[in-house]
């Protein structure tokens, strides 16, 4: 069966776009999630969507399950391949058809890279609204798989938000072409919606329509030590009043974090005294002076109000690079824990205060000496957290269970932005309810009856 | 039967909450598409989320149809009662239950009007993203199901993106609690987007969890006159790259409405002589002093540039209401047309002043001497049309065949922003394939696999 469906395969697609499982290049059997790699029936590299279309249709026919994958950069493993299925890559759909500067619109394949995107909406003097570290990577169809966010949420949303239009096609083959280019358009179910955050379980995504934004004009860089989150919250706020979709980014770091990044890049402290917490701070706006001076009149504020307890504001782009530097750390993570125990939760901003408190106090509780690191993208909810492996002795299993049942408790989500894949499966419940899941399920059969896409993933 | 029914709905829900067919007030049996009435089996005005479960319940073991009912403004008939089914009316549910001033949200029951979330708002010193003219009756849960849009799209989006969390009962009675207040949440399918647009035919949304946005602390309204639709679009772009996130409105009149509404309302002609388009515009930014110095500034740019002929800044809030007052001619329409057919499209961006052009040319070939009006939100796509049915000899039919032909032919949305509901269902074709059309039943078979939810609508 399995060489017959292999030629129909080669047939439909072309032979170079079929490879066996034995000849599958070692990349495309794991993603960045840290789970030991599969080996699939066939790795399939289309370079159309009728292509894709037939690839699909012909693993219905044979009752084959499809893994898609895009630039295999996911944690949760949405992408690993499975055993008896084959993987579909999107990586020779990778053009970015066009760039419209007049409507700010930009249309790419699905296995184009984020960074292409954001590079071609540069070169058209406008922006793209995601960014996040694997960038150069990551793929356009991945990154609406899974709605990934990253630096940009704050000011322009997650991928679902830069969607204008979708080209999807469902596991029989068929193709959606909902590619119109309009933000308003209410004509029945808004399908492109289903498809976002889906994790390659619905169908393949194989063309996206963006809206793109305009370019800033100016930016400034700010690191402000805070008294506590609540100052942290009140800061924010005002900072979104005064900057009206200004604000580019609000990276809280916690005082563990701070002092691991000194630590592990051999950086000096910003401020002369240790300080609860640091907020990294990028604003937006018309001119460098005026936002300088509106910036520096929003500070004198917040000082006098106790929000604010110091502040070195960037007057270069290599002093707001620098700043920069104190937040990613985060890349230094796996060559200073052993290994990195991460999270990826979010929870109601309010919260997010107490829920540092309370979670760390637990850890220490059960693992008293332990190394753990606390920062967050709070504009959005969004709270990282990571824990040295060996210093809780390898139980990996026991401190997640810990975090995700405190996530739990304060109505939190297991999931921000890394999404659930096959990583976070016994924790969903912690975030959705029985019926919720059994509304999901439901979707699931009603698009995919015969459940082959992506099959043990997200359920 | 149905006497039993209705009482086993007394017992549950209060027989206060329950009114026979023949009781069932005027005002239940339409909504303002200007379909005739319909007289539903009872009407049910439940207090609280429990009450709709249990009367979702019911009505799911008995299979008596319910069709939702919110402000009763929408335009499509998505509202309109159902012989044979129950009419399920929102409005004793209207608390606005939570603003955190804070976390910018708020937490609002089905039957709040969108004016009251506005005012709940602003009363938090915080501004609710959507804003239409209907305000005063519209309710959150109606204003949810058609996906409304309206003034602030520009800047906020329409409904759902206004949307952090959303309360919603399944046909058969299950509650959908999925009200965490995060903005990321990548924990499965996101099924709250599911909800949004399918007019209550998968299920009732009972309550919703918003973002808020900043105040606007200066607001600039600018009235300019310009030689031609590409000088529009190139317009729009200047301000929004000038203005990042500060463009709150940019409405485009054509001559055609500018000589109705000085007719209708007996205004003076804004500029001393007449322009084949006029925009409107409103923009928020920082202090009164910058924002006009700096639209002074993009003007003078703008007029060197050959895309604004003669513009007017408004010194007052006297002027700008008065400005303001041109576009509202359209409250004038069923008055001074017999009756007006009213069109609420959307076109890709670029092709909107060509479709202009060749729908009234198309018009007045058929219907010499016909009057109709052209103006819209051209920042979000959308196009409104209204014609004179007088001068078309009532051929209601004819000119939507015709226009929405010409709708398709342009690949644009025969709904932008009103929804299908019963009216638009003949043309939904225009702007969806079988496949989707196919994967949209699908959905509603999954979720609503009685075919009990706002029968007849949408499909």
């Amino acid at each position: 069966m399995s060489a017959a469906f292999l030629a129909a395969l080669a047939d439909a697609l072309g032979p170079d776009a079929v490879t066996p499982g034995d000849a599958v290049p070692e990349r495309h059997l794991a993603d960045w999630s840290g789970l030991p790699p599969v080996r699939p029936l066939a790795l399939l590299r289309p370079r159309s969507t009728e292509a894709v279309s037939a690839a699909l249709r012909l693993c219905s026919q044979h009752r084959v399950p499809v893994v898609p994958q895009g630039g295999l950069t996911g944690l949760a493993g949405a992408a690993m391949p499975v055993e008896g299925a084959v993987a579909l890559s999107l990586e020779r759909m990778n053009a970015i058809e066009s760039v419209d500067a007049a409507t700010r619109t930009l249309t790419a394949q699905a296995g184009a890279t984020i960074q292409a995107v954001q590079e071609a909406a540069t070169d058209a003097g406008l922006r793209f609204g995601v960014d996040f570290g694997a960038r150069g990577s990551a793929q356009v169809g991945g990154a609406l798989a899974t709605n990934a966010g990253g630096n940009g949420v704050l000011q322009f949303g997650m991928m679902r938000e830069q969607l204008l239009g979708l080209e999807a096609v469902l596991p029989d083959g068929r193709v959606l072409p909902m590619l119109r280019p309009m933000q308003k358009n209410n004509t029945g179910y808004d399908l492109k919606q289903f498809f976002v955050g889906a994790e390659g379980t619905l169908g393949v995504v194989t063309r996206a329509l963006f809206r793109l934004h305009p370019a800033p004009r100016a930016r400034a860089t700010l690191l402000a030590a805070l008294p506590d989150y609540d100052a942290a919250l009140a800061l924010l706020g005002r900072l979104q009043s005064r900057f009206a979709g200004g604000v580019a980014a609000f990276e809280l770091m916690w005082r563990d974090f701070v002092v691991a990044s000194m630590a592990w890049q051999q950086l000096r402290e910003p401020f002369d005294t240790a300080h609860p917490l640091i907020a990294l701070v990028d604003l937006d706006g018309g001119s460098e002076a005026a936002l300088q001076a509106e910036l520096e009149e929003a500070l004198a504020e917040a000082m006098d109000a106790g929000l604010v307890v110091d502040a070195a504001l960037a007057q270069s782009q290599a002093q707001a690079a620098a700043f920069w530097k104190i937040r990613e750390a985060t890349a230094e993570l796996p060559a200073n824990m052993q290994p990195p125990v991460n999270f990826d939760v979010s929870l109601p901003m309010a919260q997010i205060g107490r829920f540092v408190d309370e979670c760390r106090a637990a850890l220490q509780a059960r693992w008293p000496g332990h190394t753990s690191v606390f920062f967050g993208h709070i504009g959005d909810s969004n709270l990282h957290l990571s824990i040295d492996g060996a210093t809780i002795g390898g139980h990996d299993e026991a401190a997640e269970a810990l975090v995700y049942g405190l996530v739990g408790r304060f109505a939190g989500s297991v999931s921000a932005e890394h999404g659930i894949g096959l990583h976070k499966k016994p924790y969903l419940g912690a975030s959705r309810t029985p019926d919720e899941l059994d509304a999901m399920r439901a979707i699931k059969a009603a698009l995919d009856p015969l459940g082959l896409m992506n099959p043990g993933k997200v359920f």
